[in-house]
Protein backbone atom coordinates (compact mmCIF):
# COMPACT_ATOMS: atom_id res chain seq x y z
CA UNK A 1 0.00 0.00 0.00
CA UNK A 2 1.50 3.51 -1.01
CA UNK A 3 0.61 6.38 0.98
CA UNK A 4 1.19 9.33 -0.94
CA UNK A 5 2.44 13.00 0.01
CA UNK A 6 -1.47 15.73 0.17
CA UNK A 7 -0.69 17.68 2.98
CA UNK A 8 -3.51 20.31 3.80
CA UNK A 9 -5.97 18.34 1.71
CA UNK A 10 -9.52 18.12 2.66
CA UNK A 11 -10.99 15.39 0.96
CA UNK A 12 -14.60 14.96 1.09
CA UNK A 13 -16.43 11.42 1.45
CA UNK A 14 -20.37 11.03 0.92
CA UNK A 15 -23.08 8.57 1.09
CA UNK A 16 -26.41 7.70 1.96
CA UNK A 17 -25.44 5.70 5.43
CA UNK A 18 -22.75 3.99 6.38
CA UNK A 19 -21.81 1.84 3.84
CA UNK A 20 -19.40 4.77 2.67
CA UNK A 21 -17.12 4.69 6.01
CA UNK A 22 -15.37 1.43 4.65
CA UNK A 23 -14.09 3.52 1.63
CA UNK A 24 -12.80 5.82 4.50
CA UNK A 25 -10.84 3.58 6.34
CA UNK A 26 -9.29 2.38 3.44
CA UNK A 27 -8.37 6.02 2.34
CA UNK A 28 -7.19 6.70 5.59
CA UNK A 29 -3.88 4.73 5.88
CA UNK A 30 -3.34 5.73 1.57
CA UNK A 31 -3.57 9.75 2.31
CA UNK A 32 -2.95 9.57 5.80
CA UNK A 33 -2.19 13.62 5.73
CA UNK A 34 -5.41 14.78 4.92
CA UNK A 35 -8.37 15.56 6.54
CA UNK A 36 -11.69 14.12 5.99
CA UNK A 37 -15.30 14.96 5.58
CA UNK A 38 -17.76 12.30 6.47
CA UNK A 39 -21.34 12.95 5.35
CA UNK A 40 -23.85 9.63 5.65
CA UNK A 41 -27.53 10.79 4.86
CA UNK A 42 -29.28 8.58 7.07
CA UNK A 43 -32.19 10.32 7.54
CA UNK A 44 -32.89 10.02 3.51
CA UNK A 45 -31.46 6.30 3.30
CA UNK A 46 -31.78 4.08 1.05
CA UNK A 47 -31.40 5.56 -2.21
CA UNK A 48 -31.96 2.97 -3.83
CA UNK A 49 -35.78 2.64 -3.92
CA UNK A 50 -36.02 6.75 -4.85
CA UNK A 51 -35.95 8.40 -8.45
CA UNK A 52 -33.28 9.28 -10.31
CA UNK A 53 -34.21 12.98 -9.69
CA UNK A 54 -34.74 12.77 -6.02
CA UNK A 55 -31.00 10.84 -6.11
CA UNK A 56 -29.65 13.64 -7.71
CA UNK A 57 -30.88 16.64 -5.45
CA UNK A 58 -30.04 14.65 -2.59
CA UNK A 59 -26.53 13.96 -3.81
CA UNK A 60 -25.93 17.54 -5.08
CA UNK A 61 -27.27 18.77 -2.09
CA UNK A 62 -24.87 16.33 0.19
CA UNK A 63 -21.81 17.72 -2.67
CA UNK A 64 -22.70 21.09 -2.25
CA UNK A 65 -22.17 20.70 1.91
CA UNK A 66 -19.09 19.03 1.81
CA UNK A 67 -17.54 22.02 -0.98
CA UNK A 68 -18.73 24.85 1.04
CA UNK A 69 -17.38 22.85 3.97
CA UNK A 70 -13.68 23.30 2.47
CA UNK A 71 -13.19 20.16 0.73
CA UNK A 72 -10.88 19.52 -2.34
CA UNK A 73 -11.98 16.65 -3.41
CA UNK A 74 -14.98 14.09 -3.33
CA UNK A 75 -15.57 10.62 -2.78
CA UNK A 76 -18.91 10.01 -3.82
CA UNK A 77 -18.82 6.46 -1.61
CA UNK A 78 -22.59 5.15 -2.56
CA UNK A 79 -23.20 2.99 -5.66
CA UNK A 80 -26.69 4.00 -5.63
CA UNK A 81 -25.73 8.25 -6.18
CA UNK A 82 -22.43 7.55 -8.19
CA UNK A 83 -24.97 5.48 -10.56
CA UNK A 84 -27.41 8.23 -10.71
CA UNK A 85 -26.01 11.37 -10.34
CA UNK A 86 -22.68 10.90 -10.84
CA UNK A 87 -22.73 14.15 -13.58
CA UNK A 88 -25.07 15.83 -11.81
CA UNK A 89 -22.60 16.43 -8.77
CA UNK A 90 -19.79 17.00 -11.45
CA UNK A 91 -21.76 19.98 -12.69
CA UNK A 92 -23.00 21.06 -9.65
CA UNK A 93 -19.33 21.78 -7.48
CA UNK A 94 -16.24 23.35 -8.88
CA UNK A 95 -13.90 20.63 -7.51
CA UNK A 96 -12.71 17.28 -8.72
CA UNK A 97 -15.17 14.27 -7.95
CA UNK A 98 -14.83 10.65 -8.14
CA UNK A 99 -17.17 7.63 -7.72
CA UNK A 100 -17.14 4.05 -6.31
CA UNK A 101 -18.02 2.14 -9.63
CA UNK A 102 -15.64 2.88 -12.28
CA UNK A 103 -12.57 2.58 -10.00
CA UNK A 104 -14.40 -0.89 -8.95
CA UNK A 105 -14.34 -2.22 -12.82
CA UNK A 106 -10.58 -0.61 -13.76
CA UNK A 107 -9.37 -2.73 -10.70
CA UNK A 108 -10.95 -5.97 -12.12
CA UNK A 109 -9.59 -5.10 -15.61
CA UNK A 110 -5.79 -4.92 -13.63
CA UNK A 111 -5.97 -7.90 -12.37
CA UNK A 112 -7.26 -10.09 -15.45
CA UNK A 113 -4.69 -8.25 -17.86
CA UNK A 114 -3.63 -9.30 -20.08
CA UNK A 115 -7.54 -9.22 -21.57
CA UNK A 116 -8.64 -12.44 -22.66
CA UNK A 117 -8.85 -12.85 -26.16
CA UNK A 118 -12.44 -13.66 -27.79
CA UNK A 119 -15.44 -13.72 -27.05
CA UNK A 120 -15.70 -16.99 -25.63
CA UNK A 121 -19.34 -17.82 -25.08
CA UNK A 122 -20.31 -17.81 -21.12
CA UNK A 123 -17.33 -16.01 -20.45
CA UNK A 124 -17.93 -14.71 -17.19
CA UNK A 125 -14.94 -11.80 -16.49
CA UNK A 126 -16.68 -10.08 -13.26
CA UNK A 127 -18.99 -11.43 -11.45
CA UNK A 128 -21.00 -8.29 -9.80
CA UNK A 129 -22.41 -8.71 -6.25
CA UNK A 130 -24.38 -5.50 -5.18
CA UNK A 131 -28.19 -4.54 -3.80
CA UNK A 132 -30.97 -4.99 -5.61
CA UNK A 133 -30.90 -1.01 -6.90
CA UNK A 134 -27.54 -1.14 -8.05
CA UNK A 135 -28.31 -4.11 -10.52
CA UNK A 136 -31.21 -3.17 -11.91
CA UNK A 137 -29.10 0.08 -12.61
CA UNK A 138 -26.35 -2.26 -14.67
CA UNK A 139 -23.77 0.52 -13.78
CA UNK A 140 -21.47 -1.64 -13.51
CA UNK A 141 -22.32 -3.99 -16.23
CA UNK A 142 -21.52 -0.70 -18.04
CA UNK A 143 -18.36 -0.03 -16.51
CA UNK A 144 -17.00 -3.38 -17.34
CA UNK A 145 -18.52 -3.55 -20.76
CA UNK A 146 -16.90 -0.20 -21.60
CA UNK A 147 -13.28 -2.05 -20.48
CA UNK A 148 -13.90 -4.90 -22.67
CA UNK A 149 -14.95 -7.02 -19.39
CA UNK A 150 -18.14 -9.56 -19.51
CA UNK A 151 -19.65 -8.53 -16.25
CA UNK A 152 -22.49 -10.39 -14.57
CA UNK A 153 -24.56 -8.86 -12.17
CA UNK A 154 -26.49 -10.65 -8.96
CA UNK A 155 -28.44 -9.04 -6.22
CA UNK A 156 -27.63 -10.03 -2.76
CA UNK A 157 -30.85 -8.02 -0.47
CA UNK A 158 -29.55 -9.89 2.70
CA UNK A 159 -26.14 -8.81 2.98
CA UNK A 160 -26.54 -5.29 3.88
CA UNK A 161 -28.91 -6.07 7.06
CA UNK A 162 -27.08 -8.82 7.74
CA UNK A 163 -23.96 -6.43 8.33
CA UNK A 164 -25.53 -3.34 9.71
CA UNK A 165 -26.89 -6.46 12.62
CA UNK A 166 -22.97 -7.23 12.66
CA UNK A 167 -23.43 -10.83 11.89
CA UNK A 168 -19.98 -10.61 10.19
CA UNK A 169 -18.39 -13.59 11.03
CA UNK A 170 -21.65 -15.86 11.70
CA UNK A 171 -23.34 -19.31 10.09
CA UNK A 172 -26.11 -17.40 9.10
CA UNK A 173 -24.24 -14.80 6.97
CA UNK A 174 -21.98 -17.98 5.81
CA UNK A 175 -25.48 -20.11 4.67
CA UNK A 176 -26.84 -16.81 3.20
CA UNK A 177 -23.40 -16.16 1.43
CA UNK A 178 -23.36 -19.82 0.05
CA UNK A 179 -26.75 -19.79 -1.18
CA UNK A 180 -26.11 -16.55 -3.52
CA UNK A 181 -23.22 -17.77 -4.75
CA UNK A 182 -23.73 -20.94 -5.36
CA UNK A 183 -26.92 -19.89 -7.68
CA UNK A 184 -24.94 -17.06 -9.19
CA UNK A 185 -22.04 -19.45 -9.90
CA UNK A 186 -24.95 -21.54 -12.25
CA UNK A 187 -24.19 -18.70 -14.54
CA UNK A 188 -20.81 -19.68 -15.02
CA UNK A 189 -17.30 -19.55 -13.51
CA UNK A 190 -16.21 -15.67 -13.25
CA UNK A 191 -13.15 -15.20 -13.30
CA UNK A 192 -13.48 -11.99 -10.67
CA UNK A 193 -15.73 -11.28 -7.81
CA UNK A 194 -16.55 -7.23 -7.23
CA UNK A 195 -17.97 -6.88 -4.24
CA UNK A 196 -20.14 -3.88 -5.72
CA UNK A 197 -21.55 -2.43 -2.28
CA UNK A 198 -19.85 -0.75 -0.01
CA UNK A 199 -21.36 -2.95 2.76
CA UNK A 200 -19.45 -5.91 1.67
CA UNK A 201 -16.09 -4.86 1.98
CA UNK A 202 -16.48 -6.35 5.54
CA UNK A 203 -17.29 -9.24 4.51
CA UNK A 204 -14.35 -10.28 1.99
CA UNK A 205 -13.33 -13.44 4.04
CA UNK A 206 -16.86 -14.65 4.26
CA UNK A 207 -17.16 -13.95 0.52
CA UNK A 208 -13.80 -15.45 -0.10
CA UNK A 209 -14.45 -18.42 2.05
CA UNK A 210 -17.57 -19.59 0.21
CA UNK A 211 -16.35 -19.36 -3.36
CA UNK A 212 -13.66 -21.54 -2.09
CA UNK A 213 -16.00 -24.35 -0.80
CA UNK A 214 -17.79 -23.80 -4.35
CA UNK A 215 -14.56 -24.72 -5.54
CA UNK A 216 -14.42 -21.36 -7.60
CA UNK A 217 -10.84 -19.32 -7.57
CA UNK A 218 -12.35 -16.35 -8.44
CA UNK A 219 -10.20 -13.08 -6.88
CA UNK A 220 -12.56 -11.09 -5.01
CA UNK A 221 -12.23 -7.28 -5.64
CA UNK A 222 -13.01 -5.09 -2.74
CA UNK A 223 -14.65 -1.59 -4.22
CA UNK A 224 -13.65 0.59 -0.93
CA UNK A 225 -9.89 -0.68 -1.60
CA UNK A 226 -10.30 0.25 -5.31
CA UNK A 227 -11.95 3.50 -5.02
CA UNK A 228 -9.11 4.23 -2.07
CA UNK A 229 -6.19 3.46 -4.61
CA UNK A 230 -8.03 5.06 -7.32
CA UNK A 231 -8.40 8.69 -5.15
CA UNK A 232 -4.68 8.21 -4.49
CA UNK A 233 -3.21 7.86 -7.69
CA UNK A 234 -5.80 10.82 -8.52
CA UNK A 235 -4.14 12.98 -5.97
CA UNK A 236 -0.77 12.23 -7.12
CA UNK A 237 -1.70 12.92 -10.52
CA UNK A 238 -2.92 16.29 -9.19
CA UNK A 239 0.58 16.95 -7.07
CA UNK A 240 3.06 16.10 -9.77
CA UNK A 241 6.12 13.27 -9.40
CA UNK A 242 6.15 14.34 -5.87
CA UNK A 243 3.52 12.12 -5.16
CA UNK A 244 5.27 9.51 -3.08
CA UNK A 245 5.33 7.38 -0.15
CA UNK A 246 5.36 9.88 2.65
CA UNK A 247 4.15 10.10 6.50
CA UNK A 248 3.34 13.41 7.25
CA UNK A 249 1.26 13.60 9.72
CA UNK A 250 -1.68 11.21 10.72
CA UNK A 251 -5.21 11.75 9.00
CA UNK A 252 -8.10 13.12 10.89
CA UNK A 253 -11.67 12.83 9.89
CA UNK A 254 -14.92 14.49 11.22
CA UNK A 255 -18.48 13.42 10.57
CA UNK A 256 -21.89 14.48 9.55
CA UNK A 257 -25.43 12.67 9.82
CA UNK A 258 -28.54 13.56 8.68
CA UNK A 259 -30.61 11.37 10.63
CA UNK A 260 -29.55 10.33 14.85
CA UNK A 261 -26.04 10.83 15.82
CA UNK A 262 -25.44 8.10 18.33
CA UNK A 263 -26.70 5.01 16.19
CA UNK A 264 -23.67 6.79 12.92
CA UNK A 265 -21.57 6.19 16.36
CA UNK A 266 -22.03 3.09 17.22
CA UNK A 267 -22.72 1.47 13.68
CA UNK A 268 -20.09 3.50 12.31
CA UNK A 269 -17.18 2.49 14.70
CA UNK A 270 -18.15 -0.69 13.37
CA UNK A 271 -17.60 0.32 9.44
CA UNK A 272 -14.70 2.48 10.19
CA UNK A 273 -13.23 -0.32 12.53
CA UNK A 274 -11.89 2.85 14.98
CA UNK A 275 -13.49 4.78 17.14
CA UNK A 276 -15.84 7.75 16.20
CA UNK A 277 -15.74 10.00 18.70
CA UNK A 278 -18.32 12.94 17.65
CA UNK A 279 -20.47 13.18 14.95
CA UNK A 280 -22.60 16.43 14.39
CA UNK A 281 -25.91 16.54 12.94
CA UNK A 282 -26.62 18.12 9.46
CA UNK A 283 -30.12 18.84 8.37
CA UNK A 284 -30.64 19.02 4.48
CA UNK A 285 -34.33 19.01 4.64
CA UNK A 286 -37.32 16.54 3.48
CA UNK B 1 -63.89 -15.87 12.08
CA UNK B 2 -67.31 -13.79 11.69
CA UNK B 3 -67.89 -11.69 8.45
CA UNK B 4 -70.07 -8.84 8.91
CA UNK B 5 -72.39 -7.14 6.91
CA UNK B 6 -70.70 -3.64 5.51
CA UNK B 7 -71.73 -3.62 2.13
CA UNK B 8 -71.01 -0.89 0.10
CA UNK B 9 -67.90 0.89 2.60
CA UNK B 10 -65.21 1.25 1.31
CA UNK B 11 -62.12 1.18 3.80
CA UNK B 12 -58.37 2.16 3.09
CA UNK B 13 -55.46 0.43 4.32
CA UNK B 14 -52.37 2.83 4.60
CA UNK B 15 -48.92 1.58 5.47
CA UNK B 16 -45.48 2.89 4.94
CA UNK B 17 -44.70 -1.16 1.94
CA UNK B 18 -46.06 -3.44 1.45
CA UNK B 19 -46.16 -5.59 5.04
CA UNK B 20 -49.77 -3.35 5.58
CA UNK B 21 -50.97 -6.25 2.65
CA UNK B 22 -51.25 -8.52 5.34
CA UNK B 23 -53.63 -6.54 7.60
CA UNK B 24 -55.83 -6.73 4.13
CA UNK B 25 -55.45 -10.13 3.68
CA UNK B 26 -56.98 -10.29 6.78
CA UNK B 27 -59.90 -8.11 6.52
CA UNK B 28 -60.63 -9.50 2.83
CA UNK B 29 -62.38 -12.79 4.71
CA UNK B 30 -63.79 -11.05 7.76
CA UNK B 31 -65.68 -7.98 5.53
CA UNK B 32 -66.31 -9.58 2.31
CA UNK B 33 -68.56 -6.82 1.11
CA UNK B 34 -66.38 -3.94 1.36
CA UNK B 35 -64.27 -2.38 -1.26
CA UNK B 36 -60.69 -1.77 -0.12
CA UNK B 37 -58.55 1.21 -1.12
CA UNK B 38 -54.85 0.05 -0.23
CA UNK B 39 -52.03 2.92 -0.67
CA UNK B 40 -48.40 1.85 -0.09
CA UNK B 41 -45.84 4.84 0.62
CA UNK B 42 -43.32 2.67 -1.02
CA UNK B 43 -40.63 5.61 -2.21
CA UNK B 44 -40.78 6.99 0.94
CA UNK B 45 -40.28 3.84 3.32
CA UNK B 46 -38.69 3.07 5.32
CA UNK B 47 -40.28 5.51 8.09
CA UNK B 48 -38.55 3.84 10.92
CA UNK B 49 -35.54 6.05 10.41
CA UNK B 50 -37.42 9.36 10.19
CA UNK B 51 -38.19 12.28 12.50
CA UNK B 52 -41.94 12.30 14.23
CA UNK B 53 -42.44 15.59 11.95
CA UNK B 54 -41.42 14.21 8.56
CA UNK B 55 -43.73 10.62 9.26
CA UNK B 56 -46.50 12.29 10.43
CA UNK B 57 -46.61 14.50 7.10
CA UNK B 58 -46.60 11.77 4.91
CA UNK B 59 -48.75 9.25 6.89
CA UNK B 60 -51.35 12.58 6.72
CA UNK B 61 -50.95 13.05 3.18
CA UNK B 62 -51.59 9.24 2.23
CA UNK B 63 -54.29 9.69 4.76
CA UNK B 64 -56.38 12.45 3.18
CA UNK B 65 -55.78 10.59 0.03
CA UNK B 66 -57.66 7.96 1.16
CA UNK B 67 -60.18 10.09 2.36
CA UNK B 68 -60.97 11.62 -0.79
CA UNK B 69 -60.46 8.31 -2.77
CA UNK B 70 -64.46 8.11 -0.69
CA UNK B 71 -62.88 5.41 1.97
CA UNK B 72 -65.28 6.16 4.96
CA UNK B 73 -62.79 4.09 7.07
CA UNK B 74 -58.74 3.86 7.20
CA UNK B 75 -56.42 1.43 8.94
CA UNK B 76 -53.62 2.53 9.43
CA UNK B 77 -51.49 -0.60 9.03
CA UNK B 78 -48.00 0.51 9.42
CA UNK B 79 -46.39 0.39 13.06
CA UNK B 80 -44.18 3.26 12.60
CA UNK B 81 -47.28 5.77 11.95
CA UNK B 82 -49.25 4.49 14.32
CA UNK B 83 -46.48 5.05 17.07
CA UNK B 84 -45.90 8.51 16.11
CA UNK B 85 -48.85 9.59 13.90
CA UNK B 86 -52.29 8.03 15.40
CA UNK B 87 -53.42 11.46 15.92
CA UNK B 88 -52.21 13.82 13.83
CA UNK B 89 -53.73 11.72 11.31
CA UNK B 90 -57.24 11.79 13.27
CA UNK B 91 -57.12 15.80 13.94
CA UNK B 92 -56.29 15.58 9.85
CA UNK B 93 -59.61 13.49 8.45
CA UNK B 94 -63.83 13.28 9.09
CA UNK B 95 -63.65 9.65 9.13
CA UNK B 96 -62.70 6.94 11.93
CA UNK B 97 -58.74 5.37 11.91
CA UNK B 98 -57.62 2.53 13.49
CA UNK B 99 -54.24 1.78 14.60
CA UNK B 100 -52.25 -1.48 14.31
CA UNK B 101 -50.93 -1.09 17.66
CA UNK B 102 -53.79 -0.91 20.02
CA UNK B 103 -55.31 -3.98 18.51
CA UNK B 104 -52.51 -5.96 18.90
CA UNK B 105 -52.20 -5.58 22.83
CA UNK B 106 -55.93 -6.02 23.42
CA UNK B 107 -55.99 -9.82 21.68
CA UNK B 108 -53.04 -10.07 23.96
CA UNK B 109 -55.03 -9.01 26.77
CA UNK B 110 -57.97 -11.36 25.49
CA UNK B 111 -55.79 -14.21 25.86
CA UNK B 112 -54.33 -13.82 28.83
CA UNK B 113 -57.38 -12.78 30.61
CA UNK B 114 -58.56 -13.48 33.77
CA UNK B 115 -54.98 -11.01 34.27
CA UNK B 116 -52.84 -12.84 36.37
CA UNK B 117 -52.80 -11.44 39.70
CA UNK B 118 -49.52 -9.75 41.58
CA UNK B 119 -46.33 -7.82 40.19
CA UNK B 120 -44.57 -11.22 40.53
CA UNK B 121 -40.92 -10.34 39.24
CA UNK B 122 -39.78 -10.84 35.93
CA UNK B 123 -43.50 -11.68 34.41
CA UNK B 124 -43.33 -11.32 31.15
CA UNK B 125 -46.85 -11.30 29.77
CA UNK B 126 -46.14 -10.17 26.24
CA UNK B 127 -43.00 -10.40 24.12
CA UNK B 128 -43.31 -8.23 21.51
CA UNK B 129 -41.23 -8.91 18.57
CA UNK B 130 -41.29 -5.58 16.31
CA UNK B 131 -38.35 -3.83 14.42
CA UNK B 132 -35.28 -1.64 15.99
CA UNK B 133 -37.84 1.79 15.24
CA UNK B 134 -41.00 0.18 16.44
CA UNK B 135 -38.80 -1.05 19.74
CA UNK B 136 -37.68 2.11 20.13
CA UNK B 137 -41.02 3.93 19.94
CA UNK B 138 -42.07 1.55 22.95
CA UNK B 139 -45.13 1.97 21.56
CA UNK B 140 -46.52 -1.73 22.38
CA UNK B 141 -45.28 -1.90 25.26
CA UNK B 142 -46.99 1.81 26.81
CA UNK B 143 -50.25 0.05 24.67
CA UNK B 144 -50.01 -3.23 26.96
CA UNK B 145 -48.83 -1.18 30.18
CA UNK B 146 -52.04 0.57 29.61
CA UNK B 147 -54.26 -3.01 30.12
CA UNK B 148 -52.37 -3.82 33.10
CA UNK B 149 -49.66 -6.40 31.21
CA UNK B 150 -46.14 -6.81 31.10
CA UNK B 151 -44.39 -6.41 28.08
CA UNK B 152 -40.78 -6.87 26.97
CA UNK B 153 -39.93 -5.81 23.50
CA UNK B 154 -36.95 -6.78 21.09
CA UNK B 155 -35.97 -5.84 17.88
CA UNK B 156 -35.43 -8.48 15.27
CA UNK B 157 -33.99 -6.37 12.04
CA UNK B 158 -33.40 -9.51 10.23
CA UNK B 159 -37.11 -10.51 9.41
CA UNK B 160 -38.42 -7.87 7.44
CA UNK B 161 -35.53 -8.43 4.57
CA UNK B 162 -35.70 -12.43 4.97
CA UNK B 163 -39.79 -12.04 4.34
CA UNK B 164 -39.27 -9.60 1.73
CA UNK B 165 -36.37 -11.97 0.00
CA UNK B 166 -39.19 -14.44 -0.19
CA UNK B 167 -37.47 -16.57 2.67
CA UNK B 168 -40.57 -17.96 4.43
CA UNK B 169 -40.10 -21.15 4.84
CA UNK B 170 -36.09 -21.51 4.35
CA UNK B 171 -33.78 -22.58 6.64
CA UNK B 172 -31.58 -19.86 6.88
CA UNK B 173 -34.77 -18.08 8.35
CA UNK B 174 -35.48 -20.63 10.88
CA UNK B 175 -31.78 -20.45 12.21
CA UNK B 176 -31.96 -16.68 12.30
CA UNK B 177 -35.82 -17.13 14.40
CA UNK B 178 -33.73 -19.76 16.79
CA UNK B 179 -31.11 -16.96 17.74
CA UNK B 180 -33.83 -13.73 18.11
CA UNK B 181 -36.08 -16.19 19.91
CA UNK B 182 -33.74 -17.65 22.19
CA UNK B 183 -32.22 -14.14 23.10
CA UNK B 184 -35.43 -13.16 23.77
CA UNK B 185 -36.03 -16.00 26.26
CA UNK B 186 -33.24 -15.17 28.19
CA UNK B 187 -35.02 -11.83 29.41
CA UNK B 188 -37.82 -14.42 31.14
CA UNK B 189 -40.88 -16.75 29.42
CA UNK B 190 -43.06 -14.72 27.92
CA UNK B 191 -46.99 -15.94 27.80
CA UNK B 192 -47.54 -14.36 24.69
CA UNK B 193 -45.61 -13.36 21.64
CA UNK B 194 -46.75 -10.23 19.81
CA UNK B 195 -45.72 -10.11 16.65
CA UNK B 196 -45.59 -6.60 16.21
CA UNK B 197 -44.70 -6.29 12.11
CA UNK B 198 -47.09 -6.52 9.35
CA UNK B 199 -44.35 -8.91 7.93
CA UNK B 200 -43.85 -10.95 10.28
CA UNK B 201 -47.50 -12.84 9.95
CA UNK B 202 -46.11 -14.66 7.56
CA UNK B 203 -43.41 -16.22 9.60
CA UNK B 204 -46.25 -17.18 12.04
CA UNK B 205 -45.46 -20.83 11.80
CA UNK B 206 -41.88 -20.69 11.69
CA UNK B 207 -42.09 -18.67 14.79
CA UNK B 208 -44.33 -20.83 16.88
CA UNK B 209 -42.11 -23.62 15.90
CA UNK B 210 -38.82 -22.05 17.07
CA UNK B 211 -40.88 -21.75 20.45
CA UNK B 212 -41.74 -25.27 20.78
CA UNK B 213 -38.04 -25.74 19.75
CA UNK B 214 -37.17 -23.86 22.74
CA UNK B 215 -39.19 -25.08 25.27
CA UNK B 216 -41.56 -22.43 25.07
CA UNK B 217 -45.43 -22.64 25.23
CA UNK B 218 -46.25 -18.89 23.92
CA UNK B 219 -49.46 -18.37 22.54
CA UNK B 220 -48.27 -16.15 19.29
CA UNK B 221 -50.60 -13.55 18.08
CA UNK B 222 -50.63 -12.23 14.76
CA UNK B 223 -51.16 -8.28 15.04
CA UNK B 224 -52.77 -8.34 11.34
CA UNK B 225 -55.54 -10.58 12.05
CA UNK B 226 -56.10 -8.75 15.94
CA UNK B 227 -56.32 -5.57 14.01
CA UNK B 228 -59.02 -6.83 11.11
CA UNK B 229 -60.73 -8.27 13.94
CA UNK B 230 -60.82 -4.58 15.29
CA UNK B 231 -62.10 -3.19 12.26
CA UNK B 232 -64.84 -5.78 12.23
CA UNK B 233 -66.36 -4.59 15.77
CA UNK B 234 -65.52 -1.26 14.99
CA UNK B 235 -68.16 -1.68 11.87
CA UNK B 236 -70.76 -3.90 13.32
CA UNK B 237 -70.84 -1.00 16.13
CA UNK B 238 -71.09 1.78 14.20
CA UNK B 239 -73.86 -0.61 12.11
CA UNK B 240 -75.62 -1.98 14.88
CA UNK B 241 -76.66 -4.85 16.22
CA UNK B 242 -77.82 -5.93 12.37
CA UNK B 243 -74.01 -6.39 11.72
CA UNK B 244 -73.64 -10.54 11.88
CA UNK B 245 -72.63 -12.90 9.94
CA UNK B 246 -72.95 -12.36 6.62
CA UNK B 247 -71.76 -13.41 2.92
CA UNK B 248 -73.05 -10.23 0.39
CA UNK B 249 -70.64 -10.11 -2.14
CA UNK B 250 -67.09 -10.53 -2.60
CA UNK B 251 -64.58 -7.59 -1.59
CA UNK B 252 -63.03 -5.72 -4.41
CA UNK B 253 -59.83 -3.79 -3.67
CA UNK B 254 -57.66 -1.21 -5.65
CA UNK B 255 -53.54 -0.83 -4.78
CA UNK B 256 -51.92 2.40 -5.56
CA UNK B 257 -48.04 2.57 -4.19
CA UNK B 258 -45.77 5.40 -4.73
CA UNK B 259 -42.86 4.00 -6.32
CA UNK B 260 -42.39 1.23 -8.92
CA UNK B 261 -45.86 -0.33 -9.82
CA UNK B 262 -43.81 -3.41 -10.65
CA UNK B 263 -42.08 -4.45 -7.72
CA UNK B 264 -45.45 -3.89 -5.76
CA UNK B 265 -47.32 -5.92 -7.85
CA UNK B 266 -44.31 -8.57 -7.59
CA UNK B 267 -43.93 -8.48 -3.34
CA UNK B 268 -47.63 -7.57 -3.33
CA UNK B 269 -49.09 -10.83 -4.36
CA UNK B 270 -46.42 -12.55 -2.14
CA UNK B 271 -47.82 -10.56 0.73
CA UNK B 272 -51.21 -10.74 -0.11
CA UNK B 273 -51.22 -14.40 -1.39
CA UNK B 274 -53.64 -13.20 -4.43
CA UNK B 275 -52.71 -12.16 -7.62
CA UNK B 276 -52.80 -7.91 -7.59
CA UNK B 277 -53.92 -7.27 -10.92
CA UNK B 278 -53.28 -3.82 -11.42
CA UNK B 279 -51.42 -1.32 -9.19
CA UNK B 280 -52.01 2.41 -9.73
CA UNK B 281 -48.52 5.01 -9.34
CA UNK B 282 -49.58 7.89 -6.68
CA UNK B 283 -47.15 10.73 -6.58
CA UNK B 284 -47.26 12.17 -2.82
CA UNK B 285 -43.81 14.62 -3.36
CA UNK B 286 -40.72 13.86 -2.03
Amino acid sequence: MSAIRASGKTIGVFDSGFGGLTVLRALLPRIPAAHYVYLGDTARLPYGAKSQATIARYAVESARFLEARGCEFLVIACNTATALALEDIRHAVQVPVLGVIEPGASAAHRALAPAPAGEAQGRIDVLVLATEATVQSHAYRTACNALGLHASEFACPLLVPLVEEGWIDHEVTRSVLRIYLGEALRLGSPRTVLLGCTHYPLLTPAVQEALRELGSQALVIDSAEATASAVSTALADANGPSGGPGTLGSATFECFATDSVEKFQRLGSFFLERPIREVHHLDLGG
